[in-house]
């Protein structure tokens, strides 16, 4: 810790330091198994919301799948495993990560496209119904599409708008919510402040208006406990290279409870989501459970790195990922409290661990200009605009030391740019 | 060449062997740079079109991207060079193998799911027009997407009925056309018989009748010369796992002619598909090119394989790679006629090599056995039902040598299926 980093307040003492946090952290050796985590280069990641970190072992998984699987048995992998990739790897998905039951899970498309797909299922399975609800501060794709969906299928969207730093309540839906609702997309973490909404009781309330609830889980998946079959949701999407490590534009995921299978319907009528698809015959008849979900050839590739990813995962514990966490973030808000306070950064999270993610948003104006330098230092934050600073504490691969040396290169570049 | 594999025509003599073809082809030395080539568990791999072997580059490249790229600049990429690799790819796709100026391909998705995108867009841009036409030979994701979308937008489909051996003619498609004609869906090969369909001529048809021509380039792209920009294509999608040798389920390709671009819609409004996705701003604005076409996060890692081929076939260079393709067929034609036709089989393919790609169709009812019986033996074709052998001669990878130990295989099975 520099010196010079910024203000100490009188309640450092008090806390343990990273080197004790990390010397009593029941997941520490778990960092050493991702690539580059000893790289020198980089003095603190704290973007893994946005891109996890690779699994050591996924190159030589990629050079065993490019020369086994693929380069090998060929074609004929495709019948011996690969075609069973996408449900295979969303029901592990499924019981590691999102607590769903078997048969319910698909990955493949992007988070976009399977969202797309969702939609305007959601759409299809309320006909009459004129209205969709989404709030104002979700993530710009899943707005956008809600926007789209809503022109092509002669919808309105009603907008919700919720305390920023926080995040879409019961008070703040309850009102948006009527007999001509179709449906709701919300998501689990708020991409901004980290919030964490109440899945039960929001799935619930959107229920009782008879309406369909769809959950993108791309902040949460991997961080954060999810329940999907707890809850009673309906439809939920997700992201695999956040906190799932898949790598740049790895695969998404796609929930579809068991009961609303059978009527669901999406219009991207591909061969794969056929229920013969190499019968080859005429006429598109949806496969009868989640592959109906499907429309191209599944990415297996793609698939590789996140299943390396769920190998750890399942052998932490996602109660044991969400506590570390939560001690996570909880020692970089107190940092901040202490270490960038006095230059005017402001805490745009929740205060209480239990109600946000594992990212914080701190904002300020000059953090646009800090952050490249931060990035220039190998101090990896991500900017969001106006003025956010998104820390994200991957459970698994960050230290509480990288939290401190993080922060403290923050204080240090706010005082750089604030003197130049 | 065994013996007694079946009976030699009198022909045989006057042909060169195999032998003798390898030893004069220019591109014979490709064959080294691939996984697998020399495995002597594969004896005969007759099924690049469906799934391309891997350039023997890959695994390290991949090992490269993943300790480099992702792994030591995390997100950093992103700017650095990753939200180009759609359209850098793309516009090298364009150069080396579509015949395609810069900024009208890009890279991602499925095939399937661009290919609805484009769907939707040509219909959207016919607007009033109520019929689309499609072959009933076309491929199983290219007939169910029309059907799909036509279902959605309340257009009629009208079938062309093609020679099953050939492919759609100017005979076949003039009479479907019309004034009420919004768009029209073409493979380029024939996933079947391997027929080439004339790119400029069909083009040309559809334009006077006022028309859209959408192009599934997925069985030419990589071992068919491709012109779209000569021949005034206004569409056209691709899949690059079968002779571009992405990898299984790699992403696809599409390609708008460049003036059709401003007014291009297509309704998966994703993020990445927006004129400033970083702003994050309210309401969806398409990017002004071709990335319009863009819905959810490029699939990096998955773009990788693929670069490593174009790598080969801007080396190579199109032409010689299809006359190799050509002459591979060639050989694979003689050799059937001179050891299959005594056990009935038919060709299904034009007897034309310039009429017909990198594959050839032969007929058997035994072939559903055949082929099983052939995978176990590691000789590698594809079963097409009812009847259909397929034999895929990506040109880069395949050497003459390798047809004749497969037909040797087809006739060995066939003796044995037939005999037991």
């Amino acid at each position: 810790m520099s010196a010079g980093a910024g203000p100490a307040g009188a309640a450092a003492a008090a806390r343990p330091t990273s080197a004790e946090l990390d010397a009593r952290d029941p997941l520490a050796a778990y960092r050493s198994r991702f690539v580059g985590a000893d790289d020198p280069a980089v003095v603190a990641y704290l973007d893994g919301n946005s891109l996890g970190r690779p699994v050591a072992t996924v190159p030589a998984r990629l050079a065993g799948f490019v020369e086994g699987a693929w380069g090998d048995r060929l074609i004929r992998s495709w019948g011996e495993s690969w075609m069973d990739e996408p449900t295979r790897v969303g029901d592990r998905l499924g019981r590691v990560v999102l607590g769903a039951g078997p048969g319910q899970v698909v990955v493949g498309d992007s988070t976009s496209v399977l969202l797309y797909k969702l939609l305007r299922a959601a759409a299809a399975a309320r006909p009459g119904r004129r209205e969709v609800v989404v709030d104002r501060d979700n993530f710009p794709t899943d707005r956008y599409l809600v926007e789209g969906v809503a022109a092509e299928c002669g919808l309105t969207v009603r907008w919700i708008e919720a305390d920023p730093d926080g995040g879409v309540t019961v008070e703040d839906l309850a009102p948006a919510l009527g007999p001509d609702t179709a449906f709701v997309l919300l998501s689990h973490v708020a991409f901004r402040s980290a919030h964490v909404a109440d899945g039960a009781a929001l799935t619930a309330l959107v229920h009782d208006a008879g309406a369909l609830v769809v959950w993108d889980l791309s902040h949460s998946a991997g961080s954060v406990e999810v329940a999907l079959d707890a809850w009673g949701a309906d439809l939920a999407v997700g992201c695999t290279y956040k906190y799932l490590n898949g790598g740049p534009g790895s695969p998404a995921f796609a929930y579809v409870r068991a009961d609303l299978l059978p009527d669901l319907q999406q219009p991207l009528w591909g061969w794969m989501g056929h229920a013969d698809p190499f019968a080859m015959g005429p006429g598109y008849e949806p496969a009868p459970g989640i592959r109906r979900l499907l429309t191209g050839t599944p990415p297996v590739l793609a698939m590789q790195p996140l299943q390396a990813m769920l190998d750890l995962l399942e052998e932490a514990g996602l109660p044991a990922v969400r506590a570390k966490g939560m001690a996570l973030t909880e020692h970089a808000v107190a940092l901040a409290d202490e270490r960038l306070a006095a230059y005017g950064v402001r805490l745009a999270s929740p205060r209480d661990p239990a109600a946000r993610g594992a990212h914080v948003m701190l904002e300020h104006p000059a953090f646009r200009e800090v952050t490249a330098l931060l990035w220039e230092r190998g101090v990896v934050p991500d900017f969001r605009p106006p003025a956010g600073l998104r820390v994200g504490l991957s459970p698994l691969s960050t230290s509480f030391a990288e939290v401190e040396r993080g922060v403290d290169a923050i204080a240090a570049a706010l005082a750089d740019v604030s003197s130049s």
